[in-house]
């Protein structure tokens, strides 16, 4: 009686998602993939954050992104999400639209998603699977002990603003699938070009360091949309303004072939870094950055209800254009 | 900084979701839509159930249909997958992808999501908007006590099977949509066709209906696909057969027009009808037949791993089709 749609979600997913929840032993999960719903204890004294993020094929990725980075990509993404509340990924639910059933391209999606699934120790519980174009929308959930989740508002005027890695990368990854922008990738070797493309389309989501910053964030949010357009919303929940000094800014290697200026602009607005974004007291970031040596202060936030972009002769930087945006 | 996308989501979403969850008074969302994530503390003692189906334009509705039917079936169908656990409802979040941001569209559609939102007392914690091809992803949680979930699996030999509801109206319903099959509807009354449209637009999820079927049954599942297609689930899943008993099928009053034969082929295929199909004892049986007198035994659970469809005589019928399904 079932059809090939429930056998696409058997071969692919079920047994795959069985297999991993076995091995994890995550006993929050009562019944994963196979019900109507599935079915989750969670823990005492846990909070629950939950996220919601669609890739569509031509719009988030470009339409040749191989199955591997499309799955990574996606689930990714969502972690990046759960980070940036300092939460640990618990379980997530997949609904996959695609223009046909590929069992090859499924195998390299599903084995790619259940490698990042296992690494960050998250659980598939759900999924349904339709005919369109190709677009995966991932539900994800984490635990966070009661209280202790953190949030984008929160920043306080003479808070630093620090960034937990280096800015641009995946812009410029982009460049090189698109083939446009030549001169932002021409002057790098084979094995950069390839970081850059990496960065692109395998980002890695802080988890790690978002468990970290429990213990010293005012604000945190994650950097998908691009620096400035995302620090804007830091700026908006907490009704306060910052000073980014852009010499501090850390620029990826893969910026290297560009101006100091265009490289700043790349670094302020290109998309798809993934790195978290928060502010904290300056005695915790004397503190922090001895255990984090790898974070960087980009700035300080001030009660000026304004983003000033400043160099180092205290002037004002203007960049061309803001945050990546959808519908515009 | 925010572009236009943030600004769809603020205007049609954040805005009413918190509206509301403060009218709702719902304690355990802590933190809705505006963050990376949202909160929930999960109540003491209780589990929670979760699902999430993506409805595409063109694939599971018609792409003529009115952006108030595409909300209200989003929502229903995955309200119903709460339905079938025995859960009640506590929250979603909705990944929405559209072709372009249509206001009044938009304004349409977040009435109606509003509405049932506010009927079946769930609220939005979460969302995200993306350009593409209208389809419509979202995920329901909802609450049931420690080990009282509903499951497909259970179903023993000697159960009865029992529906909450007629069959069949929704496939007529997407014959007068689509203009095909004039003979399914043409003897129908101008009145009797809007209840079939409704019935196909408009389902209304089983919620009160599986609370109840928590004290009474072994197995239930929604049915999306058609009967047979989803009761094999329940075969499949409690590894036993059924025997169905055409004449006792409840079909639809929008099935008027139909040689029994014809109408017995649609309840049992036709999709979108949303009833809940569950399996109980007898004795039960008895006892539920009294509270819910609009539900209907249609067979029994046999120990033979076939499903037998069987008119008053004795004789197997065999239907020319099975469930529905998206990849056939």
């Amino acid at each position: 009686m079932p059809g090939s749609e429930f056998n696409i979600i058997q071969t692919f997913f079920t047994d795959l998602a069985r297999s991993l929840s076995d091995w994890q032993g995550n006993s929050d999960i009562v019944l994963g993939i196979g019900d109507d719903c599935a079915i989750i204890t969670p823990p005492d004294s846990q909070q629950l954050v939950v996220s919601i993020d669609t890739l569509i094929s031509g719009v988030h990725f470009p339409e040749q992104t191989s199955p591997e980075a499309v799955a990574h990509k996606a689930l990714a993404v969502n972690l990046s999400d759960l980070a940036a509340m300092g939460a640990e990924p618990a379980w997530f639910t997949l609904a996959l639209t695609l223009p046909k059933a590929d069992e090859s391209w499924l195998t390299s999606f599903s084995s790619v998603l259940f490698k990042l699934a296992e690494e960050f120790n998250i659980s598939l519980i759900g999924g349904d699977t339709t005919r369109g174009k190709l677009a995966i929308t991932i539900q994800v959930a984490g635990y966070v002990p009661q209280g202790r989740a953190l949030l984008r508002s929160g920043a306080r005027a003479g808070d630093i603003i620090a960034l937990t890695g280096p800015l641009g990368a995946a812009s410029i990854g982009l460049d090189i699938v698109l083939g446009k922008n030549h001169n932002t990738y021409q002057c790098l070797s084979d094995k950069q070009q390839q970081a850059a493309l990496l960065a692109l389309n395998y980002p890695s989501p802080k988890i790690k360091e978002g468990l970290l910053l429990r213990d010293y964030a005012h604000a945190v949010l994650d950097l998908s949309d691009g620096l400035l357009s995302d620090l804007g919303h830091i700026l908006k929940a907490g009704a306060v303004g910052a000073n980014v000094f852009l010499e501090q800014l850390p620029l990826a290697e893969s910026l290297q072939c560009l101006e100091l200026e265009q490289a700043w602009e790349r670094a302020l607005t290109g998309g798809d870094d993934y790195q978290l974004c928060f502010t904290l007291d300056p005695e915790k970031w004397q503190q922090l950055k001895n255990i984090a040596p790898q974070f960087t202060a980009i700035g300080v936030i001030t009660d000026t209800h304004e983003l000033r972009l400043l160099n180092s002769s205290g002037e004002l930087f203007q960049p061309r254009n803001g945050g990546y945006n959808h519908f515009e």
